[in-house]
This record gives C-alpha cells, sequence and structure tokens, in this order.
C-alpha cells in the first residue's frame, strides 16, 4: 500500500490505473478507522482493480463548539488497518494541501439538513458535501463506498452526484453489527455495562417499525408512537426518532416507496445511531 | 456536427472519444452566438480532437427582476455558426434535462462577488457556478474556454476550479474588438450613431490606464482619478470602473502581480463591458 500526501501524486496513480482500463474503488473516511470502514474496504476490493482510502479529519464540516482538535486520530494504527484490509493507495493530505487558501465558495446544502443530525448541526453538510466533492474531483473514482450507518451523509452525497451530474457511483455498505444487533461504533466502548446490556434495543425498536409497516402500517406518526412506546423504557433520552422519504429526506405523509427508520440516542457518554432503509 | 439533447448521450460521445486517446475542448454558451464565440469555438478548434460547445440559457443565475423569458434564442442561426466554427457536438439539453427537481444543493461564491457586476446582481455568479460545475460533470472537458471580456465569470469559474480540484483547464480568450478597438457584443447593435462612435474611449481609457502604470505608478487609486477624468467626456454613465487582483478579485492596496482594470458603462440602450488584465 502506497502512502501518498498530495492531490497531485494521487491524481496520477489513479490516472495511471485507470489509463491501463482499470477501475478503481473509494472509500473517503476521517480515520481511527474501525470495523465498519473495513467493511467498505472490503468490499472496494472485492468489485475493483484499485482501491483508494483517504483519511482527512475536514475542519469544513465541524462547527465552532464541535472539538476538531480531540478528534480521536492513529494513523500508524490506520495505516496497518487498511493495508491489511486490502487497500491499494491510502491518501492521506494535510489541511494546507486540502484547503491551501480559504474556500472562496463551498456547496449549501438546502434540502434534506433541517432533520436528523443535521437539525443540531448547522453547516455540518455543507462542509460533508463540500469535502466530498473535492474528493471525487482529485481521485475520479469508478465508484465510492459509503456506510448505511450515516445515512444522512450518504443520503446527501447521493443527492449531490444526482444535483451536479457527478461521474461516479454510490455503493451504500450494510452497517455492521455485534451479535446482539448493537450497530458497531467507535463510541460503544464509552458504554456502561448497563447500557451496553440495553443498547441493542434501538435495533430491535428499529426492526419493531419495520414489521408494523410490512404488516400493513401505512400512517408514519401511528409508527413512530408504538415505536416510541417501546423507547420509554431505556435509561438514556432520546434525540431524535424519524421517518423519511429516502434519499430525498422529505417527510412523507403516507408510506410508500424507500423510506428510513432512523434513530439517535443519548446515554451518558455516547450518542448512538441507527437506522434501517424499507422499499414498501 | 451532431446536435444532443440529453445528458447520457454526450456523456457517452465524449467519453467514446477520450477513450480512443482524443481531446476535448468545451465551449460552454448560453447561445445566440456571436464571433466572441466563434472565436472560443475556433481556438478550441486549433487544439483538441473533439469541440463540444453547449448551449443553455441557465434559469438558475438570472433574478427574479431579470428578463429570462425574453432572452435572446436562435437556435438554427446557432446551429448553423457553430458547425460553421468547426464544432463536433452541440449540447443543447432542455430546463428539465439539466434540472429535473429543484437542486438539493448549489454552489455559493463568497468571495468576488460583492464587486463589478456582482455588486448589482446578488446570487447571479451561485446560478453561474452551478451551471458550469454541472456541465464540466458531464462533459469532462480536457480544457474549456472562455472569453475574457466576462472577466468575472472568468475569474469565479477559474477559483471553482481550483477550489474543488476540477479536472479541467481554462483557457481565457482574448476579447474581439471592432477596428477602432470597441469590445464586439451582440447589444453594439443597440448604440445610437453618436455613442458608437464614442464608444471606443472605454478601451482607450483602459490603454491609458496601463500606461500609467506600465510608468510605474503603483496607486491604485491614482490610477483611477485619472482614468475618470478621462470618462467624464462620455455621453452616458460610468456604472464601474475598478482595479483588482485576478483571478481573486480582491482590492490591491498596491498594484503588483495579476490585476484587472475594468469598466461597465451606461448607454442609453446599452451597457457595455470592458476589461484590461495586466501583469506588473
Amino acid at each position: 500500500m502506497k502512502i501518498i500526501e498530495t492531490i497531485e501524486k494521487v491524481r496520477r496513480e489513479v490516472q495511471n490505473a485507470k489509463s491501463k482500463g482499470q477501475t478503481v474503488g473509494f472509500v473517503p473516511t476521517m480515520g481511527y478507522l474501525h470495523e465498519g470502514h473495513l467493511s467498505l474496504i472490503d468490499e472496494a476490493r472485492k468489485k475493483h482493480d484499485i482501491v483508494v482510502v483517504s483519511i482527512f479529519v475536514n475542519p469544513l464540516q465541524f462547527g465552532p463548539n464541535e472539538d476538531l482538535d480531540r478528534y480521536p486520530r492513529d494513523i500508524e494504527r490506520d495505516e496497518r488497518l487498511a493495508n491489511g484490509a486490502g487497500a491499494d493507495l491510502l491518501f492521506y493530505p494535510s489541511v494546507d494541501e486540502m484547503y491551501p487558501v480559504e474556500m472562496p465558495m463551498t456547496i449549501h446544502v438546502n434540502k434534506g439538513v433541517d432533520v436528523l443530525c443535521g437539525a443540531s448541526r448547522p453547516g455540518h453538510f455543507d462542509g460533508v458535501a463540500t469535502v466530498v466533492m473535492k474528493l471525487f474531483q482529485i481521485v475520479q473514482p469508478t465508484e465510492a463506498f459509503f456506510g448505511q450507518k450515516d445515512a444522512q451523509q450518504v443520503a446527501i452525497i447521493m443527492n449531490m452526484v444526482s444535483a451536479f451530474n457527478i461521474p461516479v457511483d454510490i455503493v451504500i455498505c450494510q452497517t455492521i453489527r455485534e451479535e446482539d444487533g448493537l450497530a458497531k461504533s467507535s463510541r460503544n466502548v464509552y458504554l456502561s455495562d448497563g447500557e451496553r446490556n440495553e443498547a441493542s434495543f434501538l435495533y430491535r425498536t428499529l426492526l419493531y417499525g419495520k414489521e408494523l409497516i410490512e404488516n400493513g402500517e401505512r400512517i408514519p406518526q401511528l409508527v413512530l408512537d408504538k415505536m416510541n412506546t417501546k423507547l420509554q423504557s431505556g435509561s438514556g433520552k432520546l434525540d431524535y426518532l424519524s421517518i423519511l422519504r429516502y434519499p430525498s429526506l422529505d417527510r412523507p405523509e403516507e408510506l410508500n416507496g424507500t423510506i428510513i427508520l432512523a434513530i439517535a440516542y443519548q446515554y451518558k457518554n455516547a450518542r448512538l445511531i441507527d437506522n434501517l432503509i424499507l422499499e414498501i
């Protein structure tokens, strides 16, 4: 695996591969890799000749009160893990390489940002869209791989690809779960034993909502009310429980087409998110 | 010359050419072609295997009080002219093809929009940047050709290419002029005989400013004051006279590097713009 720090060099490597007819799978990350990321690299490895992983903690998507400086980093471990999972190129640019001057323009997201995690993070998805647009232009991959766990981010990136006609295909990979169904996350280690034992009820609640819909319930509020009742038993605090169209993130009056059931739940030292996407 | 109305088809044609190692020159226009556009097509023809011209009157760059519906159109004449100038593909999409749904996100330009023509057209360059980003993603040209006459537009597009690392090179083509120096424009026909005889003083004033700087003047305001005096003799009304860094469009305290002298001048039925770009 080559470690590359400049835009010019990663572009040259990828173009070189593409000129030989090779396909390129791309996994953009902020580093501190966990099993979710590794499953994306694995999926890209299965489908493409060349796998590019990027590690860049993007300042643009952190708000003024968010802890950019304390975001966890461990590049040596990440190198080992990315290499082990089958990456060919690790693109690891500095902030100066990505933003040599203040951005004279950014992507401004108008739709799908006032719901789910976006409601409490104004400007966050502008920063995400802007850096992903840059990374797509730099790497020019055949396909890019994202985890369904970050469903709002994936929706906005799918909408961006479609809105700007970006020549890349987006692949959504399944959320990786513990045996009891809890979605894997770096944050799970911050759960107390009691919280950890309880936490899989979030996934079970999503499955319950899915079952209600599969059994014919078509009114979003009625599904939400029943799911909410289940969530009352938890020892943490519900941040949101939502049913939206996917990937438009519009609120449905009636349930049909592709929809997402999404939960964010706050424990003492960890905020957990999870979701299911359903075709009705 | 092929006339193509869909994104899918123009992309297929261009990718087919690129897969054979051919280079692609791109001239984006809003149609109603004049000699300026034809000189861009001519330049692209000299340098590239395939020349793509787009004609799309972009609703996103017209303000609510601007006359999108009355913007001049003559597609039959444009087809003839583009073909005569050597275009291979004329991409002529409908508004529905370019914007099948309302854009869920757009490019928002933060810098270089409160000066020159941008000062009186809020949001205009957001619309320009957004459609040019789409066109670049659709066509994926090797080089794109723009006329220096629209210097602010070119600056913002150059800044966009740099900010988002878009893999396209921008070529700025010289302003085409009448024998007396007046910049060619579709709008010149709206000038009265007296105005037409006078109008080349705009270009002469730019040359005068250039001479002052070449003779060693480095204080922008002193150059502007002397140019302003020259412009007093005109029968129309000065809209703006500016000296800015190029392409950043920052105001310089002292003249060095690359700068632009730019004029907009209002006659009774025509607003004329012109500029010079200088290396100091």
